[in-house]
């Protein structure tokens, strides 16, 4: 590293140093903050966003100009794009996040001890959220609202095509915090696209920030993951299996498969894998292949005749689609299902189609992903299916939260103890 | 580093990966192993301990032996040492844990959502735990048994001086486990005092351990939260202070301070500042400072005159002396007080004495450390004395654990959804 590049690393450390020291700062004041004032916050930025719709669709066009010169893919270019649509949706989202209860405060568990102390353990916010993310500016809004609500000071890194999008949405955010008294270093965006920041962001700022939440793809999530310092809660990948037991009834298991695999093939909580049964694989595949193949979905299979398929790669299972693909395997009986899940899953969502209660307790009880599903569809794998609100992602990691993390994960605890003068023997 | 060198760290790391491997298959056994099992595995360790007594303490007079030649202080030689009361403890300390309920597979919420699908969340083990400690064998019973009692399967470290005495105790541990029929890498000590394998089990194994818990002193915390790369859970210092507020009453503040500072001097939850408000200096501070002096605390004192007190220097502020040794400050109010806490606090444990309950309210809200008391003493910071049983550790950090982490602790969540066949729209 030359002296002028370590020059410019050290201006670039002092400058996250400065973030983090303000949104520390600004942590601080929010953990004693009213649900009011930061309630007030979000209808202001709400009011913000639809007010200054126009400013943040020029941004959006100016980002938009720039990535098609780039030749960024059609799929990235839509992720990017704005409308009035999407911006009254953002809008609105904030808005149902001031419609959420406030966790902040909740007393979660409360006893006495035989000594007369009475304790309370009382829920805070966890203190400063890194949120690293890639083209949708739509997660400014999301994530930084959702990081107010629950008492949190958020350190926002948007992607480089979102930059101009990102800032103009920011701006609508601090102008509610200005409205509601609340310090304006609570919702912080890098200010730079030096992928150093994300670095030092990442390996560097452990004293300012408490968690990191990655936004996007696999190879973000997994640099996120390999290079980060601080706790991270996300998830790498969703290979969601659904298994149909020999017990599952046939209209069920065919209305589950397709949504769970087609409805929506690019989310997290999408079935990459198809489990059947031996025992019913020749009464239930055919009518579950034919639905899918009719539905546009690529079928590649192992352990039976399926007309029209592909035979399945070892390297199928265990893959992540992402589209309208899905792998089926044909198992023995329970514990090879379970057998292939513990293997093959990446502990995200899991679900069993049966009448056998029995068979249905032993897969929901022994597999240990995030989430396990009878007979549901994999796809109610979010926070808001799940009447939690709205989310910041799903978790796979033990650490602190697991499957859909919403305002209330993004809070830590406290211990409240009320004495009369009691000392310790 | 030469060729030579590179084999031996290619074959420590290939060990120590071996190690998280058989961890994470104990693991995930663990978690499916019933209540009962687990239980018994305590039971017939303890009886283990109990008839293994003098096999343990021929282990602990080697270690002992080889400690006094290395010239080890009088202090590390105590916590070294074992006997026959200490051998007893230890077993009825597993006995206790046996005793606690068991956190595993406990519904901690449950919910119906407008279309039929039931949602609970239910406890589940965090997985593989990391422990490193230091001198005190006894570590190696109280924390393998616990990690055991909440389904986890734990990766043991600990120093070298009890190496002979920790193994010993390990040997029951694993009897037990044999006796139960659960996997003896359920509990699993790593076999080589090579400095380099610490290195391996912080930064290398994400994959097989999913938290660290250290335990010992300050040097040991930093090195850990400074080269671990998964979440740790613990604290690097206690600095807890006690607020003598103007409206205290002198006797209770009398008898708190005296035990918070004195009754153990070299606990975390011991008080280190004591901040008394200039409104009752007068009145309070002289019988609070004799009290202390003739119990043989050093005073060191900031903005009053008290008979054979030291001034403190600005560096007793903020320092932890885990000794007979107190820093006191006069401070300008309950404002004033909030800010020092905050800013030369550890997030560990703060107490007010007061029979203001407005001033207490604000202080207990306001303040932001993982326990906070009014009217009692430091020293309860204590997962027994908070009735938690055995504790593993007090954490300040505020992922996942903060205050004292017992079994309850030492465990995640997963959600089990039951359906009729719903489909997401």
């Amino acid at each position: 590293m030359s002296t002028v590049e370590k020059a410019v690393r050290a201006d670039l450390r002092e400058q996250m140093f400065a973030l983090g020291r303000a949104a520390r700062a600004a942590a601080a004041l929010l953990t004693r903050s009213s649900t009011a004032a930061r309630n007030r916050a979000l209808v202001e930025a709400a009011a913000a966003i639809r007010s200054g719709r126009d400013a943040i669709l020029a941004a959006n066009a100016a980002d938009m100009a720039r990535a098609k010169a780039q030749g960024l893919s059609g799929a990235m270019l839509d992720r990017l794009a704005l409308d009035a649509k999407r911006v009254e949706a953002m809008a609105a989202g904030i808005e149902a996040i001031v419609a959420l209860p406030d966790p902040v405060g909740r007393i979660i568990a409360e006893w006495e001890r035989p000594n007369g102390l009475r304790i309370q353990r009382v829920k805070v916010p966890l203190g400063v959220i890194g949120i690293i993310y890639e083209s949708r500016p739509n997660v400014t809004a999301d994530a930084g609202a959702l990081c107010l609500k629950s008492g949190n000071a958020v350190i926002l890194r948007g992607g480089s095509e979102s930059a101009a999008s990102s800032q103009a949405i920011l701006a609508c955010l601090v102008q509610g915090l200005k409205g509601a008294g609340l310090p304006e270093a609570a919702i912080q965006m890098v200010p730079t696209q030096d992928r150093e920041a994300v670095g030092i962001l990442l390996g560097e700022m452990g004293q300012y920030v408490d968690v990191i939440v990655p936004r996007g793809g696999k190879s973000l999530i997994a640099r996120v993951q390999e290079d980060a310092r601080v706790p991270v809660m996300g998830h790498l990948e969703g290979i969601c299996h659904t298994y149909v037991h020999a017990a599952a009834d046939l209209e069920k298991a065919r209305r589950i498969v397709l949504n769970a695999k087609m409805r929506r093939t690019g989310i997290c909580g999408a079935t990459e894998t198809l489990l059947v049964d031996r025992a019913c694989a020749q009464t239930h595949l055919p009518a579950i292949a034919a639905d899918l193949a009719k539905a546009g979905c690529e079928l590649r299979v192992d352990g039976f005749k399926v007309d029209g398929a592909k035979a399945a790669r070892p390297e199928d299972f265990g893959h992540e689609f992402l589209d309208a693909i899905l792998a089926i395997k044909v198992v023995d009986g329970i514990d090879a299902a379970l057998d292939h899940i513990r293997r093959f899953g990446s502990g995200h969502t899991e679900a069993i189609i049966t009448e056998d209660v029995t068979a249905a307790e032993r897969f929901l009880n022994e597999l240990d992903s995030a989430i396990l599903l009878h007979n549901a569809s994999t796809q109610f794998a979010d926070g808001g299916e799940f009447g939690m609100g709205a989310e910041i992602g799903i978790a796979t990691g033990r650490i602190h939260a697991r499957g859909p993390v919403g305002a209330e994960e993004l809070t830590s605890y406290k211990y409240i103890v009320r004495g009369s003068g009691q000392t310790r023997p």
